[in-house]
């Protein structure tokens, strides 16, 4: 079985290591076989793989590289043994594999080996070990290596060492100490539901060619809605590319609900709109604004309370000011769970004041929004089933992989009516099924990437009790961090009381500040302390964790967790790394 | 090996048979190995998965389903065979997984099975004998399966069938007949990459935590540029969610490079203006104009010749008459292969009219943009390299997995000025490295999903020279078409002459009708022949191709070729198919 390779198919020579300039089909079958097993799994990765401790022959194969381009099997002539059979590809090209003819056996070798490279990185991802990153300044990464595209193909040994110093560079963001970003983690579940997405290749703008998706989207979104508290899960809504194009498109239906003529007739016929949201909330309300002809001008920043929460008597003082003005205010968005300090802003009032109004209620519940699946934190977005439109971004809090953002909308038919064109190529009204599950029209994109099947499946795996039990263990953990650097030497929050979020926002101040007055030197160099920890953190590769200043508040770190990877161990080990990288300063 | 499971793991028992309804670790390969080496590849299936004969016994563990919820391995107790060894998945859940302690066996063994489902997939795609569509009518299909999300967590074996049904009734888009849209085929690096890009699982919007990919989009995106003939390859750019969203991005920025003042003070600050665009161009540029506050009456259709290419002195006439009414003409969006016909508008006409009455100009090249890589076919773009942005979307005619749309745009920082809000917690300005490549400001997204990873890494596969090969294929097969029908009893031309991209449009006309007057009844008649052809190939699940009515055409057969998997005989297929369904009409 393990004999030297004969032309493009050679044959053992695997050692079991987890090299990872050498994949192999099964390696890390290997390694855990042997983790788990010792001698035995051992014994078992030679009899499939050749002698274990025997390195593998880069020698074998003597022909060039790239000179021959298609498959030359010699599995007539030498029966080889499938599995254990190890694929030269120097020799083979993307040419070689399907559609090609018998391209099927390269193909299998192919995205097997890249699996293989895959699950490795998923391996890693969750070992504390290893870094969570290994930076390198954007001129070193250009200059490492060629990432030129240039006209000739490469061979697939070459494809698979891309694949390999692709993930060598990347950001493990599942790994239990990255908390840099709303998004983190690496759910399993969700991940075997984007390989299967991107098999199924498809396109979300008609039941025609994406016939399980259209339902599955139809099915989630319902349960959305009857989670937010809409009669019966009635509505519409939509999975959209981001967190910011689901507020763009609250602000367009609110628009378009108040203004319909503005769809043909534009901003001109429409009287000066004015859109309210909180001084925290997240900056793609002024960018739509922007692009929607609206203008950054008209979006007016309700004062937050200490705590980040929207002022509602602001709020009301604002509105009567434009309408005296003689503008029309078209929409307040709403926020639950601000970027930076995790505020709810506060619903109930929100809503009896755009009620009073007859005004748009948005919640951008983009990063919030996973709390409704808690029975103990839900509270925090009472009244959010008043809202005419919600932003709930399942790839945040919830842990799905990205790119996974809804917006649900109250009424049903306001999106279509607001977006259809009815290009008569796509959504022919002479078709033999139920057209009204053809929903691209309802969409700003023609074609639309399928976000819903990793939710959906996740849902299934986990249940709601799930989501709940991870939310609530996030939240359980922010708590926990709050309460270690509440009273802690060397830190200081930056909003009092017990996180409503996850987020937990804290300067760290290194010894040699800490007896300085509270002046405008100390804050000057304060600012400097949680950049240059930042850097280090990087540079080192052992955690990521955000910070900003906000207002008149210098740079301070935003812890936020949304990992499921994370414990309370983790959550120290961040602490005892801030300090060790920041007590010279 | 193949002793009976007991508990969590069982082992053997695996047959080397394909049902789809029991997947198994490295089946796929065990179907390869007997069909490349006959007797030797069923031994060692059976040495490897046991007696290859005996069906699997599903009567081994007793323990009632979803009771257990921890995985208690038996491997201390009895050395396991791992990759041999048969997972029970009914005991298992998605808490048992990564990060779970001692998730890593599970893990694997459950990623690798849902592989083995992936690659059964990929095989079948481009298996003739396979249907493109197992069809179901929405309310069967919703009937059939319980899609219904709960609160109680399914164990994995019940997520291994979900995965297996989601395939059974999806779409095979790459099948060798699949012809229904301007996005066919399944590249197998293509779909490596996007499995790389899901298991990375990040976001665009900082070198921060996409160090790669950031690198990676400014790379492909400059070739991109220099294809099209910007000195240098200069210039800006991004992927965005699509082409509908390119070309918004195009009018977007049009419209602030004219009047930057828009930003903030939105439409009402500048005149009406106008956006010019062919009668046959995509709907997106109306969806645009009435999302950005311009309204679909300021986009002007202009008219077409018989083959679909817009009039530039049709343009230029209308152009004068908007400006005699005092608006203002600020984009022309040309297009470069037209959804229906394939048209290319004379884009050197064209940007002579836009150079002299100082307009935008954009190519929407989204369909088009792929024949810029071949050096027989690229002419029909000349006058491109005039533009001031393209749209080109490498998820159609270069085979790219969707979805993967650029935007170029020749100038410069405009994007960043027209889109940027310096949100200080994303984009802090005191990070340790080059701040240029933190691009996300330029988006209307925040969290931007990595769509050039995929089209990187095919490039880096096939080469240019690669893509060149695919569209010169795919050109070839339209001609090949056109040839075959153009004279054939029972089709006519919808429009004369060859194609210029591979859209070839014609009716099938049944013999009852071939012998009727040119009236208004056969017309009606003839409207009602290719529904009915298409809704039989759906239900026999034998090929897909598009059809629809354009301008005063009634419905007609619209076939596109991008697939790489098409042959000359899937284009006979085709013909005869449609005779076979339609010959009774």
């Amino acid at each position: 079985m393990a004999s030297p390779g004969s032309g493009f198919w050679s044959f053992g020579s695997e050692d079991g290591s987890a090299d990872p300039e050498n994949p192999s089909t099964a390696r890390v079958w290997c390694q855990v076989a042997q983790k788990f097993t010792g001698g035995i799994g051992n014994k078992l990765s030679a009899l499939l793989y050749g002698d274990a401790d025997k390195p593998a022959d880069s020698g074998e194969s003597v022909a060039p590289r790239g000179s021959a381009r298609k498959v030359a099997c010699t599995c007539n002539q030498k029966p080889c043994s499938c599995r254990s059979a190890k694929v030269n590809y120097a020799f083979l090209h993307s040419t070689d594999l399907l559609p090609a003819c018998d391209g099927e056996r390269p193909t299998l070798a192919f995205l097997q080996d890249v699996m293989d490279i895959l699950l490795q990185y998923v391996v890693k991802t969750f070992d504390r070990s290893t870094k969570v990153i290994d930076f390198h300044y954007p001129n070193e990464l250009l200059q490492e290596y060629n990432w030129e595209l240039a006209d000739q193909p490469q061979n697939l040994e070459e494809i698979l060492k891309h694949c390999q110093t692709t993930l060598k560079y990347a950001i493990k963001t599942g790994h239990p100490r990255y908390f840099n970003q709303l998004s983190t983690g690496l759910d399993m579940v969700g991940l075997a539901a984007d390989w299967l997405t991107s098999t199924a290749n498809t396109n979300m703008f008609t039941y025609e060619i994406a016939p399980v998706f259209v339902l599955l989207e139809y099915v989630t979104l319902k349960k959305m809605r009857e989670i937010i508290g809409w009669p019966g899960g009635s509505g519409d809504g939509i999975f959209s590319p981001g967190g910011a194009i689901s507020n763009m498109y609250a602000m367009l239906l609110a628009r378009y609900k108040m203004f319909p003529e503005v769809k043909e007739k534009g901003m001109a016929a429409v009287p000066r709109l004015v859109a309210f949201t909180s001084e925290h909330s997240h900056f793609s309300l002024k960018k739509g604004a922007a692009a929607l002809g609206i203008g950054t001008d008209s979006v007016i920043l309700i004062k937050c309370d200490e705590r980040g929460k929207m002022i509602p008597s602001d709020l009301e003082r604002r509105i009567l000011e434009v309408k005296q003005k003689g503008f029309v205010p078209f929409l307040v968005s709403a926020t639950a769970g601000t970027t930076v300090y995790g505020a709810f802003d506060p619903l109930l009032a929100v809503a009896d004041i755009c009620k009073k109004y007859k005004i748009w209620m948005h919640v951008d519940a983009a990063w919030g929004g996973g709390l409704l699946m808690s029975r103990k934190h839900k509270w925090k977005l009472s009244g959010v089933e008043r809202a005419n439109s919600v932003t709930w971004n399942p790839h945040k809090m919830m842990g799905v992989p990205l790119q996974c953002s809804a917006l649900l909308v109250r009424e049903e038919g306001v999106m279509q009516s607001c977006n259809q064109m009815h290009a008569s190529y796509l959504f022919q009204q002479d078709k033999h099924y139920d057209l009204s599950y053809d929903t691209g029209d309802k969409a700003l994109q023609c074609g639309r990437h399928v976000d819903v099947f990793k939710l959906w499946l996740m849902w299934r795996a986990k249940g709601t009790i799930g989501f709940e039990a991870h939310i609530d263990k996030c939240l359980e953990l922010a708590e926990y961090l709050y309460n270690i650097i509440k009273n802690r030497e060397g830190y200081e929050m930056v909003i009092d009381g017990k996180p409503q979020h996850t987020n937990v926002c804290f300067w760290y101040v290194p010894p040699s500040l800490r007896a300085l007055e509270d002046n405008e030197e100390r804050m000057s160099r304060l600012s400097k302390v949680a950049p240059v920890i930042k850097a280090r953190m990087m540079e080192h590769g052992t955690t990521m964790v955000s910070y900003q200043p906000l207002g008149d508040k210098v740079n301070f770190f935003r812890m936020v967790i949304s990992n499921p990877a994370a414990t309370h161990q983790d959550i120290d080990f961040l602490i005892e790394e801030i300090e060790r990288l920041g007590q010279d300063l």
